[in-house]
C-alpha cells in the first residue's frame, strides 16, 4: 500500500481500481442523469413528414408570380389529420400548423396573406417553393447520431430521444452506496448531547451531497470505535454495494481504526494519506466488489475529500470514462495572506461579474473543522504547495461543486 | 385579460398571482432543496466544548518556558470520552483529537513534540496557552444566525444544521404539479407513429426538467384536441395541485383550444401571448387554487417559456420571495447574422475560458421546432428587439439553465 502520495497518484490508483458498472436497460422516463453505454441514433426523421409551419393554405408554387391568383379551397387538414385530396395548380387546402402537407402542394401561404371569397382564396403576395413548410428530417435526419456513448442524459437529451420514439435505452447501472459514520464521540441529531460528544453532521451533509448528485445510499450506519465491528460490517455489505464511504477513525487517537478494520476483512488497502490539507487523512481500500473510501471525521476534511475523490469515483462507476477533477481559473477577489507549505483546498464562492469569473473565500475563521466555511460556498479553491500567499487579482484554480 | 404583453408584464402578473405555499415541518434528512420559512439560529456552540485539535498531551501552559520540562502522565482521554482527572502544573493527560480538554489544562502539545520516559513526558519545545485547542463556539457560537429565511437548503446547510442538533425545521411546501399534453397529432413513445403524427417529446423533456429542478409531477395526462375534456380535467384537478402546465393548443389551427378550455372552467385567463420568439404563444390562467401555464406545442417554444415563466413560478411557490429571471453577461464567440425584429431567445452553451465567460450558439439550423438546438445547451441567449445582428465579442445577456 502506498502512503503519503499526491492527489494525482491517488486518482491514478482509483482509476486503476474503479470500473464502469454493468449495463442495464431502462425506460426513457427513468433516464434522467443516467449515462448511456452506447451511441444512440435517430430512429426516424424529425419532423417525420413535410408539415406546415403556419396556419394557412397549402398550394403549388411554380416559377410564376402568384400574387392576385385565385385558388379554390377543396379541403381542410388539422395537425394529426391526413388530407385525402391532392391539390392542382388551381386548388388549395386549408391547413393548420403541424398538419402534413397535402399531395401535390409545395408551399403554404399564411392565412393573413390571403383574401377569402366564398370557397376561394386570392393571394395578396407571391409565395415560393417550400415556404412555411418544415421539411421532413430538417431538424434531425433518420440514422444521424443523437447522443454519444458515455453522455449523462439531461432533460433536453430525454426530449430528443422521445422525439425519435426511443422508449428504452442501455445505461450503466447506478452505483449502490453505503455510508458508515464511526466515532464514540458522535451522537445522532434528536438525541441529547452528552459531555464530550458532538452531533453527527457528516452523516447529514454527505447523505445530502450524495442525493444532490443524483445518487442514493442503500445502507446507512453508525458504528462506534470498534474495528472488529466496523470490519465485519464492511465485509458483510462489500458484495452488496459498489462504494462504501466511511467517516472518522483515519487519523485519530492511538489506533488506526479504519486500517485495523480493513485488516480484519478479506480486502486490501490501496493507499493511505494524501499530501493535501485538509483531508490528508484518507484511506482507500478494496473489499470484495466494493471500493471503500474512508474519510476523516473532521467535517471540512471529509467534505473536501468527498469532492476530490468520492464524487469522481461515483461518476466513473456510473459510466464516465475516467476519474477526473475538473478545474477552471478564477480571479481572486481578496488577498490570501496565509502561507501554505502544503497543497491546500479552501472553500470559496465563484461568480461571474461583467463576463469575468471571480472567486471569494468563504472561510473567514481559521481553525480545524470550520464547517461554517461551507455555507454559501459553491467551489473549492486550490492553493499549490510552498505558497507564500496570493494577491487580489491572481488567477487561481477552482473546482466547482 | 391582457394580450401581447412584454415578458416583464407577464412576470409582474405572475408575481401578483402566485404566492408562497403553506409551511410544513420536515425532518432534516428530507430538507435538501427545500426553502426555509424562518431564520434558523445555532442551538449550541460548535464545537460544544474545548477540544483537542491533535493527538498529544493536555497540560497547563503558563508564562514560563516549558521546553525540557517534565510532566507526569496521569490519565488518558479519547474522543467521546470524559476525563475525570484534573491536571496541575506537573501533570499531563494523554489526549486524542476531538477529546474534551481535561480540567485545568489550557494547551495540548503534539505527541511528536515530546519524549516519553516511563510515565513521564519531556517537552521538546515550548507551548503557549490555547495551542492545539479548538475553543468552544469558535466555529459557530450558540444563538448566531445559521441560515436566513427563504434560503434553499444545499448539502452544506444540512450539515451545519445537523452540527447544531437541529432535526426538524419549517419549510414551504413543495408545489404539486400537473402536466397535460394536448394534440391529436401527438403519440406516446413506444406506440406506432401513424401518418401525420409526431412523438410526444414535450411530455418527456418537461417531466425530466421538472425532476431535474427537484420537483415532481403528481398528475400526468394526454388529452386530444377537445376543449371540453381539457377544461373539465383542469377544473377537476385545480383544487388538488398548485401549478398545471399544458402543452399545445395555444396558437394552432382555427380554434384557440386552451382559451376555450379555460372558458369552460370556473377560472379566469390572466394573460395571452407575450412579445418574444419563440414562445410568444403562451396563455396563463388561474383556476381555483391552481395557476395554469399553457405552453406552445412546439418543443423549442415550450422549453423556452418553461425556463422564462414556469421555473421561476415553481421557485416562488416553493418559497422564493419573487418571480425573477436571473441574467448574466457573456461574450459572444461568433457573429449572429440574423436580424431580429422581435425579442429573441436562442439556445447556447456557456463556458469559462481563462476567467472569461463565453457563449456559443448551439442552434445551427434554422426553422421551427428545432429541438436539436437544445442538445449540449446550458443557457438561453437573449437578443433584444429590433436587432440587426450581433458580432463576435459583443456582450449578451444569458439565462443559465
Amino acid at each position: 500500500m502506498k502512503s503519503f502520495i499526491s492527489l494525482e497518484e491517488a486518482i491514478e490508483i482509483l482509476n486503476n481500481n474503479v470500473n464502469n458498472l454493468d449495463i442495464e436497460e431502462v425506460d426513457l422516463i427513468d433516464g434522467l442523469n443516467r449515462v448511456i453505454s452506447e451511441n444512440i441514433y435517430a430512429q426516424i426523421n424529425n419532423p417525420p413528414f413535410n408539415k406546415s409551419a403556419m396556419d394557412g393554405y397549402a398550394l403549388i408554387s411554380n416559377n410564376t408570380e402568384l400574387s392576385n391568383r385565385k385558388f379554390k379551397v377543396i379541403d381542410k387538414v388539422y395537425a394529426g389529420g391526413v388530407c385525402s385530396s391532392a391539390v392542382n395548380e388551381d386548388t388549395a387546402v386549408r391547413i393548420m400548423t403541424g398538419a402534413p402537407i397535402p399531395k401535390g402542394a409545395n408551399a403554404v401561404i399564411k392565412q393573413e396573406d390571403v383574401t377569402l371569397e366564398d370557397d376561394f382564396i386570392i393571394l395578396k403576395k407571391n409565395i415560393k417553393e417550400n415556404e412555411n413548410i418544415c421539411i421532413k428530417g430538417e431538424d434531425i435526419s433518420k440514422g444521424s447520431l443523437l447522443l454519444k456513448s458515455s453522455k449523462k442524459l439531461d432533460y433536453a437529451d430525454i426530449g430528443i430521444l422521445a422525439s425519435s420514439g426511443i422508449n428504452k435505452m442501455k445505461v450503466y447501472k447506478k452505483p449502490k452506496i453505503a455510508f458508515i459514520s464511526t466515532g464514540d464521540e458522535v451522537v445522532d441529531i434528536g438525541l441529547a448531547l452528552g459531555e464530550g460528544k458532538i452531533y453527527n453532521s457528516n452523516k447529514y451533509s454527505i447523505l445530502s451531497r450524495i442525493k444532490e448528485l443524483g445518487y442514493e445510499a442503500k445502507y446507512i450506519a453508525h458504528i462506534n470505535d470498534n474495528f472488529h465491528e466496523i470490519g465485519s460490517y464492511i465485509e458483510e455489505i462489500s458484495n452488496e454495494v459498489d462504494l462504501i464511504i466511511t467517516t472518522g477513525g483515519v487519523s485519530v487517537g492511538e489506533k488506526d481504526l479504519l486500517k485495523d478494520a480493513i485488516d480484519t476483512t478479506s480486502g486490501e488497502k490501496l493507499f493511505w494519506k494524501i499530501t493535501i490539507k485538509p483531508g490528508s487523512a484518507v484511506l482507500c481500500s478494496r473489499v470484495n466488489k466494493s471500493i471503500v473510501i474512508s474519510l476523516s471525521g473532521n467535517p471540512t476534511a471529509a467534505l473536501t475529500t468527498f469532492e476530490l475523490l468520492v464524487k469522481p469515483t461515483l461518476e466513473k462507476l456510473s459510466g464516465y470514462q475516467e476519474i477526473k477533477i475538473n478545474r477552471e481559473k478564477a480571479i481572486l477577489s481578496k488577498d490570501i495572506k496565509k502561507k501554505s507549505p502544503q497543497r491546500r483546498f479552501i472553500r470559496g464562492y465563484v461568480e461571474v461579474n461583467n463576463c469575468k469569473q471571480y472567486v471569494h473565500i468563504t472561510q473567514t475563521k481559521s481553525g480545524n473543522g470550520i464547517l461554517s466555511s461551507a455555507i454559501n460556498s459553491n467551489c473549492i479553491i486550490e492553493i499549490e504547495t510552498n505558497n507564500d500567499g496570493k494577491n487580489q487579482g491572481d488567477l487561481v484554480d477552482i473546482i466547482k461543486l
